[in-house]
């Protein structure tokens, strides 16, 4: 069979079985991911057995050490997979949850009710654990899903695949609701980007390259998550202890993840006390710092930044710095660098918070706290699909709600159109 | 100029503009949206000097009759355009509402704000009032708009963009907010579907083979409208005047829609005594009725229905009619050949009600109700830019709040993260 045909058949297989799924209950849902969770856990030296062999290419293949470690699947890694099984398993049920139902004077009642989007395709890199937590909500919200993981981790992906399929079957339910593209070739991926009968979301999870790829060559809708140029702005009445905690913990407490801090912008009325300050703290947490010409004036041995440096997504112990007017070109600011990922004010002043929060439309806008809080688990949407930096459909954290859509219903007595 | 580089700028310009608009208060865009109105009504001389030479041309290019019908902007069209805006005027602004508000362990409140979506390009054909009635939603809803209609109504979508821009210019706001494409070279509209950066979303208005090339050559999300193959499904239970007339109203009452009954699924055991009465019912309507096999046992000289007639669209006075087993059978009949727009199901029996709504995941599903009332006015929406069929962001008639998208909000008092 062509992969063309192979891609093909296992979306349509998917597709039918997506149409079981839509309509079990959330205990047979739950059932499902709980059992999955135990079958991860009783197949543990399975796993770790499939996880040496990729272990052992990306030796081969000379992988950096931070890559193999992310590839690793030990018993501790395993449990986690399973407990996030497990927490899902306990959210809420988006599906059938009716959110708003109105009269017409006609006499028809009219409402909207949260269905599975269908068939969503997962395409990640890297680590094997993507495979089961992506699985536990795409199923928990009612979905079929195919997950093409990377070639770095097909043996791990396949084993943790073919632990899940086998609770579909013990339970009866379609296999299919769970499609584990077993080929690495690139080509499988091109095949399943185009099929929009079959498929409803394509979520892309990895670096900007794979992100890229997909949305370029995609006839299904993509969510894209591009990067985190994420900003704080410490207006003139900022408490600046807060501030300094704010900016450290942004910037510092784990700065390879989106959510860190990247640009910190000070209202030219504090710079002179509030910029000697925080670049000696950030210094001492080993932050290196780049400064525009009056951050530089105040603070004379931090490093002259660049035009490059305001839309830079560093992922690094390193924070670009800039004295603004105010709240207004601090605003402008955003809008011209930024990527409409996670912003935060910090201020006294009622008035600025209130107008921060209203003109800053970025996915996730703060008010004195830290950008780090810009997750879906931190945000209180339980486990997270992904980041949307693009407006359409979901903006911001994605929970199990961005993986439904809602159809409208309508009861009536008999009315018809006059 | 290049084609490329001017509807760069004007896709920029018009981003811009989206920025102010976004902040505008409900107050400042109702009165924009009056005095709109008012000055259609008072261009009208203009609007219908600039019609004739569409018309000229249309009928130098031999157009049907309907094609030019629809064409024609005369004062009581005017009035209705004018009327629309108002009307839309006077519908909730659905931006900055919050639809939830939680707190979070640590104290922090997590929000979620409406927003608008930033650029919004339509892109239409014919009816030259969709330059007004795109422009008011799009406008309302704190986006900026860019209008590209077909060749056959340049002049007076021109005219009418002129007058509608003149009074966001007397309102001193930016008359980028509203954008209308003054050239009809189809290049202009490939150049448009390109630039991701500066347009958010891209809704196609218009026949089938339009939406298709505007999504098949878009790297902006589309929303689709493809077609309405809408079913009724007749249970054993329905009581059968009620049945007679919804099957009418759907079908004949204004048969060119897409939300015209299009297929009617009959419970075996009332084909019987129903299937002659709703084919002599349908006859007299004017309505041609091609049937199935155990149909035409019960009404022998209705034409037979060929496979191809279970997805068609008629659009027209004729109407496929199959007996099915079951409810079982007729959900089958409507996976399989349906287009997710809209299915209604005529019953007495509350189970069956129940389990239509859950397990049919159209756009529209209705129990006991004339599908032509599948429509943003119709369902209480106000006005509709369109009907979404796929499931992204909107699924089903689109009103004033599918325009929009929704960001997080997160008020804090100094929180970090652990």
């Amino acid at each position: 069979m062509t992969i063309r045909n192979e891609m093909l058949q296992l979306a349509r297989e998917a597709k039918e079985a997506g149409r079981v799924m839509a309509n079990l209950s959330s205990a047979v849902k739950n059932d499902l991911l709980v059992r999955m969770a135990a079958a991860l856990e009783g197949g543990s030296e399975q796993l770790i057995a499939a996880n040496e062999e990729d272990l052992a290419a990306a030796r081969e293949r000379d992988l950096a050490p931070a890559m193999i470690d992310r590839l690793v699947l030990d018993e501790e890694r395993i449990k986690a997979m399973a407990d996030g099984l497990r927490e899902v398993a306990a959210l809420p049920d988006p599906v059938g949850e009716i959110t708003g139902m109105w009269r017409r004077p006609n006499g028809i009642q009219v409402g909207r009710m949260r269905i599975p989007l269908g068939v969503i395709g997962i395409v990640y890199e890297s680590r094997p654990n993507v495979t089961a937590d992506a699985a536990g909500l795409c199923l928990k919200s009612g979905n079929a899903v195919i997950l093409r993981g990377g070639s770095e981790s097909i043996h791990s992906n396949t084993a943790i695949g073919a632990l899940l399929k086998e609770v579909l079957r013990k339970m009866r339910l379609p296999a299919a609701a769970l499609q584990v593209v077993a080929t690495t070739d690139r080509a499988a991926v091109l095949e399943l980007l185009k099929l929009e009968e079959e498929i409803d979301l394509i979520i892309p999870r990895g670096g900007e390259g794979l992100i890229r790829f997909v949305s370029e060559n995609s006839r299904i809708p993509v969510i894209k998550h591009y990067k985190g140029v994420c900003h704080a702005f410490v207006d003139a009445s900022a408490d600046f202890d807060m501030a300094e905690k704010i900016c450290l913990n942004a910037k510092a407490q784990r700065p390879g993840v989106c959510n860190a801090l990247e640009t910190l912008l000070i209202h030219k009325d504090i710079a002179e006390t509030f910029v000697p300050r925080i670049v000696a703290a950030l210094r001492q947490a080993g932050v290196e710092v780049r400064g525009c010409e009056v951050t530089r004036a105040f603070a004379p041995d931090v490093t002259p930044a660049g035009e490059s440096d305001w839309p830079a997504e560093y992922l690094d112990l390193i924070l670009a710095v800039r004295v603004v007017d105010d709240l207004e070109e601090a605003a402008e600011h955003i809008n011209r660098y930024g990527s409409l990922h996670t912003e935060t004010i910090i201020t006294r002043d009622y008035a600025n918070a209130q107008r921060f929060i209203r003109e800053i439309n970025s996915s996730v806008v703060m008010v004195n706290a830290s950008t780090r809080f810009s997750d879906g688990n931190q945000l209180g949407l339980g486990a997270e699909i992904g980041i949307s930096t693009t407006k359409l459909h979901s903006f911001g954290p994605m929970g199990l709600e961005d993986l439904t859509t809602r159809k409208f219903i309508v009861l009536g007595d008999g009315q018809i159109r006059p």
